[in-house]
């Protein structure tokens, strides 16, 4: 495969959950520092309900737009787990029995408790790669550019290492953040030049409340550490010249 | 206007550094906990970058799927805030100083300080209804069924109490909680079947993981009270048949 100076992807989060507010996502989070730090630039992220049609719609758009694809949730034993059916309908492929995920499972289980609930998370997309789960037995899959993770927090998690081998990614983004005791208006017209003057970087600014005070991180993102540092210096030139405070953060 | 009795919506989360994974988005269920509760369902969540195709795109598909869509971010005073622009060009508007807006940051602000970077958050499309901002002065504003919010979440929550009476919700989703000291592989087949026979009732299966034990939660969700205790029922029977401790949670 040859090397892409920019990858990007798209995460998917699926669960009924998320969109009612009950559970707060932090998935796409932890995917996106993950794929940050391999070189894999988020650029969309989606969250969608238990609904097959949803997630096949998604996922045909997704996969066909970006160079990755991650979903989170609907891989586990229960009626609302429809991820690895939806995946094999996307992909035109039979939903069956993945026989190594079957073999995985049966010697997790003690003897007698890999029942049929269990038994359900073996039935993958034909020919799926599975994605080894060290917290919990159950492996996650992909098919093509398409990687299905679980919903829980500290199981996905745990699975990310083991899939850095199968994603190849850019250069890496990198990124420095300067943190100002000052307010977005009293700089904004300083960055825009400044942003003006370097479109190959991005530069954004985020205001934070923090100990009882206002300020303001201004964050630049590029490939190229020569660019950041070189932006940074004409921040740094404004912030003294206006006697800005610069703060830990 | 006739009220209906299911009335959905999509959430635009507009920016940068939700996609980099620096910020944890909380955003999402905040609006969408205000939204249960006045009976509008989120169906949709996007998270996307700062770029103003992309915005339109977005916009143009989620505003004519959705009945309402609530964005957040990019209203700010910076370069990268341009969600304001962005709606304007969606809709066809002139983008443009809104007086009332004007109005309101001139008397916000005092004496001097109403700079030119502050000016840049009085621009929205013509004829945009504003949306009071208790916390920070600059209002949001909305144009048709599309309410764009700030990203700061503190001033975000401190504006949805004034929104209410702009949005005509169906009958609230109501929603029962049990919570299991099971894994949902023991439950799973009983639930299947549950949901089954109670079609019009969203059940959800969430495991959790609390003060070092495995649980799973069983929502129940329904505009219908009658329709979730008879779900309800139908659960605890098998619950008490297997002999599982229902937990507060």
């Amino acid at each position: 495969m040859i090397k892409k100076t920019k990858v990007n992807s798209a995460i998917l989060i699926i669960g009924n959950e998320i969109l009612s507010g009950r559970t707060q996502d932090t998935n796409t989070s932890t995917i996106a520092t993950w794929l940050n730090s391999i070189g894999v630039k988020v650029e969309e992220v989606r969250v969608i309900p238990d609904i097959e049609k949803t997630i096949i719609n998604s996922l045909n758009f997704l996969k066909t737009t970006y160079d990755y694809v991650f979903t989170s949730g609907g891989i586990g034993p229960t009626h609302d787990d429809i991820t690895a059916e939806s995946v094999s309908k996307a992909f035109g492929l039979k939903y069956e029995i993945h026989k190594e995920a079957y073999k995985i499972l049966e010697a997790y289980y003690k003897p007698g408790e890999f029942n049929e609930g269990r038994q359900k998370m073996v039935w993958m997309p034909e020919n799926a790669n599975l994605i080894l789960n060290p917290t919990s037995g159950a492996p996650g899959f992909s098919v093509e550019n398409v990687f299905c993770l679980p919903g829980v927090p500290s199981i996905l998690k745990s699975m990310l290492g083991g899939l850095t081998n199968s994603i190849v990614g850019g250069d890496p983004i990198l990124s420095l953040t300067i943190s100002l005791r000052t307010v977005e208006s009293e700089i904004a017209s300083s960055i825009t030049k400044i942003q003006d003057n370097n479109k190959d970087v991005e530069i954004g600014s985020y205001p934070f409340f923090q100990a009882g005070k206002l300020g303001v991180s201004i964050v630049i993102r590029s490939e190229d550490q020569l660019k950041i540092d070189d932006c940074n210096s004409q921040i740094l030139e404004f912030v003294n010249e206006k006697k800005i405070e610069v703060v830990d953060r």
